[in-house]
C-alpha cells in the first residue's frame, strides 16, 4: 500500500490525451474520462467486464456504451448543450456515479456532473481578479431545533476593509439540492468576483442556506394532493409529511444569525433574496410576505406551485401595482427558453400578468438552456448588477 | 417534475425506522440505508432488479447482499470498528458509490463513506460551543502556475477580535485524498472548536491545503522504482511522472499567501505542520528541511517512504539530539495499533530510534484503529493541545 502510493507522493501521474478530446473540468484529478471534444460530444469509458449493459443517462434518452475485448465499455454522445448537467452511468439497470467525475449534491444524492464549456464566455471563469472566500458556517436554529450549515461568500475586501459593512443576497438552491449548490454547480462566487472586479456589481455578502426546514417537534400530517396527479387508490395510506418551516427559519433564525455574525447592512435596501426552482418559489413566498425585510427579489425558474392570482397571491404584494412600484422593490423574473413547457409557460404567463397589471420588473430569458444550472448562472449574472444600486425605500 | 417536487418544497418526507437500526450520519438527507445498530452492524439496501450480484466492500472481505422478490438487495455486516470508513457497493463486479451515502474524496475519487459512532466519545461532536468558520480560499501559485484551493479554519473569535493575530497549523491529507479531507472526514474544525472551548488548545488558524503539486512547465521523467515491487518486464515502457514540488509550493507559495491573507503570527514559534500518511511523510520532509519555519511537527501514520537513517535523513534535523532538543521543537509521532504491519513497524522503529538517540518527542498509539480517519482524529486531538504552548526557540 505504501509502495503503491510512492509515485503519487505529491507528484503527478497521467496517461494519454488526444488533440480533440479533453477531460472534463468536473473530473477528479487524473481521470481522463469523461472527455469532451470541440463539438461538445462527450466520450465515456468504464471498466465493467462482468456487466451485461452499460449506458449513460445525461438528460434525454440514455446512450448505450459498447463493450470492448478488455471488458471496458466506451461510447460517445451527440453534441451536448453547454453548461452543467447531472448524469449517471446505468450499469445493469442501476443508476450509479461515474468514478471519473466529482460529485455534486443534486437529485437528492451526490451525483456525477459534467460542465460543457461555452466558447468565448468567461463570466464564471476563475480569472486574475481578487477572490472572495466561501465560508462554511454552522449555527443552531431555535426554529428547527437543529444545527444548520450555511455557506457565506464574503467579498474580496471583506477581511481588509474591516470597518465596512455590506449588503446581503440570500441565494437558494432547488429541490433535491442543498446549500452547496450555488458555489459548486452555480459558480456564484466566481460570478460575483468577476462582476465586482469589473465594477458591475457592488461588493456584497452572499448567503447560501439549506432550503429544507421543519419546526422543532412538528408532527407529520397528510401531504396535500399533488395538482395534476391521479388520486391514490382507495385504501392507500395517506402520504405523510412534516410541513415546511422555511419562511420562519429565514426570518426568525437565519437572517438574525447572519446579521449578528457578519458585517451586514441590516435593512431592506441592502437585503436581497433569489432562488432557483423550488428556491425561487420560496423566494417569492418569503420576500412578498416580508417586503419590509427585502428590497430585491430574484425568481429564477419558479413562481408558484399553484395557478397565480396576482390580486390575492404573494401576500397581496402585487395587488396594487402603483404601491409596489413606489416601494422601489426590484423584481427579476428569469427562465430558460428550453425549460419544460409548464415551467416556461408559467413564468411567461406571470411576466405577462405583471406587464398587464403595470408591475415594474425585469424579465430575462436565457437562450437555449433548460431547467439547469447554466440558466441560473446567467440569471445571477443579470440579477447581481441590479442589486443595491438604488435605494429601495 | 414540478408536481413531484411539491411535497418536498422545504418540508420533510420520511419513511420507516426501527428501534435498533439508525441511518448513518454520513447518509444523504432522507436515506434510511445504510443504517447501524448498537452492535455496530451495518445494514445495506439497494434496488437492482437486473443485477447478478451485489456486495459491499468496507475493508476486509466483501459482504454479499441477498436479492429479494422485489429486486432489492439487502445484507448486514458483522460489527464494524468505530470511526470513518470509505466503502463501495460492488454491482456485477463494478465498484460504485452507494446512492444513500454522501461522498468523501478519498481513494482517488468521490467515495461513499460511513461513520460508525463511538459511544461516550464527543470530542468530534457538534456541541453548543462557539464554532469557527472553514473558508474555501483560492490563490494563484507562481510555483505550480495554477490556481489552487485551500481550506482555512479560522477560530471562533477571529471575526470579532479583529486586532488579534493567531498561530497557524498546516494540516495535510493522505494519498488519494485532497484538501477537503480534514474538515469532512477528519472533523478538524469540530475537534478544535471543542478543545478551544474547553481551554485545552489555543485559538489557532488551520490551513488544509492540497498535497499534490508539480512545478509550472515541469516535464515528465521516468518514475523511480518502487521498493519491494518486481522489476517491469523487459521492453515495458517506463512509467512516467512529474516530480513533486510540494516543498517549494509550501514554503514559496502557500505560507507567504496565508501570512499575507490572514492575521497570522508569522514565525516558527507560531507555525506547526502535521499530516497523515503521505501528508505525514511530506510533513517530516518539509518541516525538518525548514526548522527555521516550523516549531511543531505532527507525523500521523507516516515517516518516510524509505528506510530511515536518523543521522543523515530529514536534513540532519535529528543527527544531534541535543541540538534538536534545545531548539524546543515539538515532535509528535502517532500510529494506530491495527494499522498494516509495515506502517506499524516503521513508526514504532522510528520512535525507538528517537528514544535511543535521546531525541525528545511525544509518541501516541491509537488503540484499535487502522490506517483510517479515526486514528488521525485522535492524533489531532492529542497534538493540538501541545501547540503554541511553549516558545519554540
Amino acid at each position: 500500500m505504501l509502495a503503491a502510493t510512492l509515485s503519487l507522493a505529491g507528484g503527478s501521474c497521467f496517461g494519454q490525451s488526444t488533440d480533440t478530446f479533453q477531460p472534463a473540468t468536473t473530473n477528479v484529478p487524473g481521470a481522463e474520462y469523461p472527455r469532451i471534444d470541440a463539438q461538445r460530444r462527450v466520450e465515456f469509458k468504464i471498466k465493467a467486464p462482468d456487466a451485461k449493459s452499460v449506458a449513460v443517462s445525461l438528460g434525454g434518452p440514455s446512450v448505450p456504451l459498447t463493450k470492448g475485448d478488455d471488458g471496458t465499455w466506451t461510447g460517445t454522445t451527440e453534441p451536448i448543450v453547454v453548461g452543467f448537467h447531472y448524469y449517471s452511468l446505468i450499469i445493469d439497470g442501476v443508476a450509479v456515479n461515474d468514478p471519473g467525475s466529482h460529485t455534486f449534491y443534486g437529485t437528492g444524492k451526490d451525483s456525477s456532473g459534467i460542465d460543457i464549456p461555452e466558447v468565448g464566455v468567461d463570466y464564471y471563469s476563475r480569472k486574475n481578479v481578487p477572490h472572495g472566500d466561501v465560508r462554511e458556517h454552522w449555527y443552531f436554529s431555535k426554529v428547527t431545533g437543529t444545527w444548520r450549515r450555511v455557506f457565506v461568500y464574503t467579498p474580496p475586501d471583506y477581511d481588509t476593509n474591516t470597518s465596512a459593512r455590506y449588503p446581503v443576497l440570500y441565494l437558494q438552491h432547488g429541490s433535491g439540492e442543498d446549500e452547496t449548490g450555488w458555489s459548486r454547480q452555480g459558480d456564484a462566487s466566481l460570478i460575483l468576483d468577476n462582476l465586482i472586479a469589473e465594477g458591475k456589481a457592488k461588493p456584497m455578502i452572499i448567503v447560501m442556506a439549506n432550503g429544507y426546514a421543519t419546526k422543532a417537534g412538528a408532527k407529520p400530517v397528510p401531504a396535500p394532493a399533488m395538482p395534476g396527479m391521479p388520486a391514490p387508490a382507495p385504501g392507500t395510506p395517506p402520504r405523510m409529511m412534516i410541513p415546511s418551516a422555511v419562511d420562519e427559519e429565514f426570518t426568525a433564525s437565519l437572517i438574525p444569525t447572519i446579521d449578528a455574525t457578519y458585517r451586514t447592512i441590516p435593512n431592506r435596501a441592502n437585503r436581497a433574496m433569489a432562488g432557483l426552482s423550488m428556491g425561487s418559489v420560496q423566494t417569492m413566498q418569503i420576500t412578498t410576505a416580508h417586503l419590509d425585510t427585502f428590497g430585491y427579489i430574484g425568481a429564477f425558474s419558479g413562481i408558484s406551485f399553484t395557478t397565480v392570482n396576482l390580486k390575492t397571491d404573494f401576500s397581496g404584494a402585487f395587488a396594487d401595482a402603483d404601491s409596489f412600484n413606489k416601494s422601489g422593490t426590484v423584481l427579476f423574473v428569469g427562465v430558460g427558453t428550453t425549460e419544460f413547457d409548464r415551467m416556461l409557460q408559467g413564468v411567461h404567463d406571470f411576466h405577462k400578468e405583471l406587464v398587464d397589471a403595470g408591475v415594474k420588473h425585469v424579465y430575462y430569458e436565457s437562450p437555449g438552456t433548460a431547467h439547469e444550472w447554466l440558466t441560473w448562472r446567467r440569471d445571477l449574472h443579470e440579477f447581481a448588477p441590479l442589486l443595491f444600486q438604488q435605494a429601495a425605500k
